[in-house]
């Protein structure tokens, strides 16, 4: 670690560590894990070196950050604490830290922090976007896997619509791998993102199995969003009527659907490939 | 449902219904859920009425299928009964369902079915192959989900080198949603995996993120085998040595790399795009 972290690590120590399970802001951690507490409360939770990382270099500022020692002995993010001022910094024991972990291999930092604002109007675009709209996620895990991917491809935003999980939930985290924290994301009802797609000329493709066009054949090249459905029903009615034009994937197998974060990583590296990258 | 369904049912239901939570037969299943008793009993379970015919539908037989008519009365798949003998279909009780059950909302039947061989010799090739190589996978979500890409891409075969998950692991059969029946799958070693592309004249293709070329370049069309490594550590020395060239997706985001399945599927779709379909 280098000599910043070192002093900031023995201003922390200066201040004794948590040991109690009873400790309030410890039971309050536990119960972050909810997404009513979330909300009332306006604060999430961010567990991992990596993540919270990734959260610091997108400009979230955590409001207080758990350190047990022992575990970020192993950790791959040693320098983590250059940005973190120390007096939001507390020494927790191992059996804290066991209490208010929520993955396996974790590395020993637990981090709480207000969420940002996600309203269409606070997208940044570039001048030719690519965005993945996702209507009605469900499943925590995909959520991530997709924001996973939309860093990796570098689209410009995700915009998610009616969601029935919430984005600061501990599985989007994680599956993310910190991706909830570098991506643009949105949210808003079909109907807002709708108009606000309109107003921008955006194209919207939405991706069934009964379209007539194959995704290979579409042109992702001008401003463009995907619209994936949920995993159980697909798409609803009105992206069905609504979307520019309706896209499928072609289906060589017996069974009918691929996975929702498998179909917008397939249609969105097409349209990065269309695009020179 | 149909005629001979309704027949098959009053046959098992003379028969009485398993109500005893105690009954070996149900403690067995249960036991089945441990990799190790899998492979000693060479014995699996398959739950849920649409694996259940898929895994029909590519051959396997089951010895035994158990049967919650309450469950069952939602499955989309009623007809499954066209396929069973009646003889090996026992009727049983919610509770004894619950305890053997494995996911949830599940329709109501589990069936006990012996493996099938998984040897290189077994796999039959298309004139012009392509498939996908898995080394070292750990976890079963994302086998399954690979299996799941395979049968929508109509991949030859999927090959496992050195698996730390066996194929027919709870997991790999629900996240597959009964891609692990319907694809050809081979398990082995590297070097053996590598020999038999050799005898076959099949490239392999080995995805690793330090690859001088970008997959977009690569000529997938001719016999062709991408090679896929662990979430944690990559491909081993052995693949990045042998492999007939290394291929990279462009990462344009802050996080280093994609989920395996998702990596495997953009590679596979941007293969069977180059080859027409």
């Amino acid at each position: 670690m280098c000599d910043r972290n070192d002093s900031v690590l023995r201003t922390i120590e200066d201040r004794g560590m948590i040991t109690s399970l009873q400790n309030p802001a410890i039971k309050n951690i536990v119960k972050l894990s909810k997404s009513k507490e979330r909300k009332e409360q306006q604060l999430f939770v961010i567990e991992g070196a990596r993540e919270l990382s990734l959260a610091l270099q997108s400009g979230y500022r955590p409001e207080a950050v758990y350190l047990c020692r022992e575990m970020f002995e192993k950790t791959k993010y040693p320098d983590l604490f250059d940005s973190l001022p120390p007096e939001i910094v507390f020494d927790i024991s191992l059996p804290v830290f066991e209490k208010i972990a929520y993955r396996e291999n974790s590395d020993g930092i637990v981090a709480l922090t207000r969420p940002k604002q996600h309203g269409l109007k606070d997208l940044k675009l570039s001048s030719n976007p690519f965005l993945i709209l996702l209507e009605a996620v469900e499943k925590p895990g995909n959520l991530g896997a997709i924001l996973r991917t939309a860093d990796a491809a570098g689209v410009d935003a995700v915009i998610i619509c009616d969601p029935q999980t919430d984005l600061y939930n501990p599985n989007v985290i994680r599956s993310s791998v910190g991706g909830i924290f570098t991506v643009q994301t949105a949210v808003c009802s079909s109907q807002e993102a709708f108009e606000w797609l309109q107003a921008y000329r955006i194209s919207s493709f939405a991706a069934e199995l009964q379209a007539a066009e194959f995704y290979q054949k579409t042109d992702f090249t001008p401003p463009s969003a995907i619209v994936m459905g949920t995993e159980a029903d697909g798409l609803s009615h009105f992206w069905l009527e609504n979307a520019t034009k309706r896209i499928k994937i072609p289906m060589r197998g017996k069974i009918d659907s691929l996975n929702v974060s498998v179909s917008a990583a397939v249609l969105t590296f097409e349209a990065m490939r269309q695009r020179g990258f």
